[in-house]
């Protein structure tokens, strides 16, 4: 089944997208993240089938990046709050809106700003190395095979 | 179609997510960022249809976050390359690097590791304000509606 082939894969990028690769899921904890937390709530926002949303809340309680709270007894109503892990994976939805503002938002401008806590100014990330913190791009590392690595073809 | 809806959107991570969004154009953007370029390369390390390959190359071209570039002209063979809005893409690649690490890679260790040019170190991301350079996280961040919003529904 291709969902568990892209967690089994020794690949960072693979996992995650194991659990978030597909573009209801990023939309959902969206939602979740700006406190659009209940069923009916997000399936009204998203304009998703019952049936997707379902299968994707309860995929992502059972990776842990969200938990389900009861809010009503009678009848039995959920909502879902982001985990530390889940909270830690909206950290790349920061990332998405920065990619996405500068190259899909055309003449209108960003339809979000963000405005950052520390200096109170509307701002984006910007990726820094968390050794030196000096910018750190996708231009700016070398690649290498860590301990976690697939062991090697061995060729007969 | 839902391809089209996503990017009709008002928000910079459906719009990013309509480029990206499903498991393949990731792991086929990871590739080419690598080194692994061309198609039958690509096809093999992947072991993705040659249809859905083919499919996505075409939108990643289209997106303009990928050019194709002939290497050999009898027979006719095309190589990948970034754009430069191909190569912003890959630092979302760091962000889900430094995510799937921290949460996924349990005690084997990162699959990967990223050695930064300008310290030298074994390194991660991590993302800060573009104003103040201070720490900035999905916890760090007000949000509010930008100057390319959806214009909010009047009611009767």
């Amino acid at each position: 089944m291709q969902r568990t082939r892209f967690g089994d894969l020794a690949c960072s990028i693979a996992r995650t997208l194991d659990v978030i690769g597909e573009p209801w899921s990023p939309l959902i904890l969206r939602d979740i993240y700006v406190g659009i937390n209940r069923f009916e709530q997000i399936q009204q926002e998203l304009d998703i089938s019952r049936k997707v949303l379902t299968e994707r809340l309860k995929w992502l309680v059972e990776n842990e990046v969200l938990q389900r709270h009861a809010y009503s007894e009678r009848p039995p109503r959920y909502e879902y709050r982001l985990t530390a892990k889940g909270l830690e994976l909206c950290d790349l939805l920061l990332v998405m809106v920065r990619w996405g503002d500068r190259w899909t938002s055309g003449e209108a401008g960003p339809p979000v700003l963000y405005r950052h806590h520390a200096c109170g100014q509307v701002s984006h990330v910007q990726l820094r190395c968390s050794v030196c913190a000096e910018p750190m791009r996708a231009t700016d590392v070398d690649v290498l095979p860590g301990p976690g690595a697939a062991p090697a073809v061995t060729r007969a």
